[in-house]
């Protein structure tokens, strides 16, 4: 296993190969192979709005966010998809008028199963859920 | 606590509240206070595809309908929009080419905290992933 | 794959093999391969009590038969051990002077990944706690 | 809220108040309310096995290790015992002759519901297992 980490641009690049993806809007902030984490940042979109006029995000696409950003994290590593077996989000706070940072660490890049933590904060840096997921590395 | 349960039409508005939800575009098919079970259907949209032409569910909108579909069958029971606590996914085979069906089944309707499942099968009715979420019902 | 599932004497036996399952004392009532269903029942031992005197389970006894019960209705299928990959246990309501009923359900038996339902019940058939777990079948 | 924390040996004590995690013999290393963050050790016992003779942590008493020590955390910090509403755990590798050193710390502090992971390390410092945990605050 000797896979050539992918850079931030090669992430943002792949990125835009799902249509979902692309239109969620993801850009990745940074992509540290050394410290096995990845940070993206999303704007809010209409779309995604809980309450029409609230300014709220659903937490629909912050659930997305975190399968999504949580899967990128191997991707950099392995350089290639991965399905996601499972994953848990924690609603944490309201998010209100924001864009979300997220930052993605591997706790385990096994053998046939890897596991990773994401944080989602707003702008003031405050975390607004958390998941935890669980991917397909076989 | 005797609220009156809403019925199928009362959520299929109620829906209609949020923004995100109403992209989404779920169909209340049955509503049943007495099963405590909610069913929907969500059609495919493009913006909700995996990889570009390949008809495949993302993983994301899949874990929304979960969210959304659970806290819905205690909506139907209490009358109220309740947060999410937490929930989990587990994606159990791809849903390609085909609408979701979604079913939330009460499992406890606490003073506190509510906890439902949901099963999400595809038009052949085979299960492509199923949630469990819990709400705050305080 | 083609494994001949194992009966309730064979299951049974199996349990002594691990020195903590036996220590917990589970009893195998059914295994109906078929139905993909295993149901175990657990007395309670004085080790296992929340609060001194209390009579109630505390919950990590309650985790552990979660884990070990839906561990063992894929193993009723495929007739070797199985690594458990990951877990979630809610608690309904307490499990006051009760043996615990676990049910277990296989969701999913898949090539790399299992997934299996654990109602876990007092006396009285009431839910005090359920469980989601997936394990590597690969 | 102006609760005063509880230091080392008050929660040493309160260990002691529960028949099971007695049983399990918790020892308290560090309580720090300032970092929100309980350790504790935890040294094998014969029940505690999985194969027998395998000196292999069973999964059963790590996730109730998580439950546990993750509680305390909240404990430390409100001084009143916590109700468990759910939790995940994960297992990254297996733990065989060793102590377990679960690290709790508290990611969310809530009017209703606290959050808290809980990583589980071997003697070597390698990550066993880490937990996600909700209690009912409220």
């Amino acid at each position: 296993m000797t896979e050539t980490p992918l850079d931030r641009d090669a992430l943002q690049e792949r990125l835009g190969f799902s249509t979902f993806i692309a239109f969620m809007g993801l850009e990745v902030l940074s992509a540290d192979p050394a410290r096995e984490e990845v940070v993206m940042r999303l704007a809010m979109r209409p779309e995604f709005e809980r309450g029409r006029g609230s300014g709220q995000w659903h937490g629909g696409p912050i659930a997305a966010v975190i399968d999504t950003v949580g899967d990128y994290a191997l991707v950099m590593l392995l350089g290639r998809p991965l399905p996601t077996i499972n994953f848990r989000v924690d609603y944490l706070r309201p998010a209100v008028n924001t864009a979300l940072t997220a930052t993605a660490r591997v706790r385990r890049n096994g053998r046939t199963v890897g596991v990773v933590d994401v944080d989602v904060a707003n702008d003031a840096g405050a975390l607004v859920a958390i998941g935890r997921a669980s991917y397909a590395t076989g």
